[in-house]
């Protein structure tokens, strides 16, 4: 079996619950398909901007990562980090320098270390729950109104939602470096 | 329990099996996010495609309606319609004008109505299936590496990434109407 065959099937994983599993493959599949999409990337494309985009791709990834943690805490520990000092440092990925300092001068190799390094952190957190807990309301002041399935299908749907604007962000930039 | 509150929540749908309500709620989520990433747009704003783009929002939303179109057939009826007569009308905006005429001229409440429909009949057909049907393989030619599970939430997830692409496109139209 090859691995493009493997990612064409959601199938039960037997070190996460039923419901869990589905959502893990889910998020599995689409942080293969992130990792797909900038590969290879230099610094400085990484950093750049074309004409009529706001964020950069290097922007993008540290905010992907840094949605995982806030759901880390969220979820896991019933909190709410937005105000935290230890999520200050992430801050600024989150609101993509609205509140903290843009992404810059990263590379490649550097932001996906953090993105493996805290999905690695929610894989081995979801390991240790189940079924019942997904269904469960989230306790963390001001995120009341989720549950639990919602908040991880969240972070999911938000990594595919960037990953779309990478794709385009990347298709610009080479068309921008054709016409220089 | 206001609108926003629910969306926020995926909780089991008495229409349908455990996993094939979960699904639905995500591909219910998705697509109240892309109605609301459209919202108000005129037929000029849906055929613009602005500087470093490659396609209009009109163009983008024919494809998600045509991406549901496409996996009914090969989901529900076991074929491939690619090289289908039935299908024919949907190649354009499914290769984005690839192969077949570019989606164009097309008002919001028809492109809308068009999602809607072929939405309904998905669903409709869900509700007609069960988790073991949607744990199995598709036997579609050429789909056979695939299972029902993984097919619909590549619908879903296709379609996020699009809405992640509309939001950009849709700023850039903004940025370039302020600015002239």
């Amino acid at each position: 079996m090859t691995d493009d065959q493997r990612w064409t099937r959601i199938e039960p994983q037997p070190e996460y619950t039923p419901g869990i599993g589905v959502l893990v493959e889910m998020m599995n599949y689409a942080r293969m398909t992130t990792l797909q999409a900038v590969k290879d990337m230099s610094m400085a494309e990484l950093d750049d901007i074309p004409p009529g985009f706001s964020n950069s791709i290097g922007m993008l990834l540290a905010h992907v990562a840094a949605t995982d943690r806030l759901y880390q805490a969220v979820s896991f520990e019933d909190r709410d980090p937005f105000e935290a000092p230890d999520y200050a440092p992430y801050q600024g990925a989150m609101t993509f320098g609205w509140k903290g300092e843009k992404v810059q001068g990263r590379t490649l190799e550097d932001l996906l270390h953090e993105l493996n390094e805290t999905r690695a952190a929610t894989l081995a957190q979801l390991a240790k729950l189940d079924d019942a807990w997904l269904a469960s309301r989230i306790k963390a002041p001001g995120f009341e109104d989720m549950n639990q399935h919602w908040a991880w299908f969240h972070v999911m749907e938000d990594e595919v939602s960037h990953r779309g604007q990478i794709r385009l962000i990347r298709k610009a930039l080479k068309r921008a470096e054709a016409s220089v």
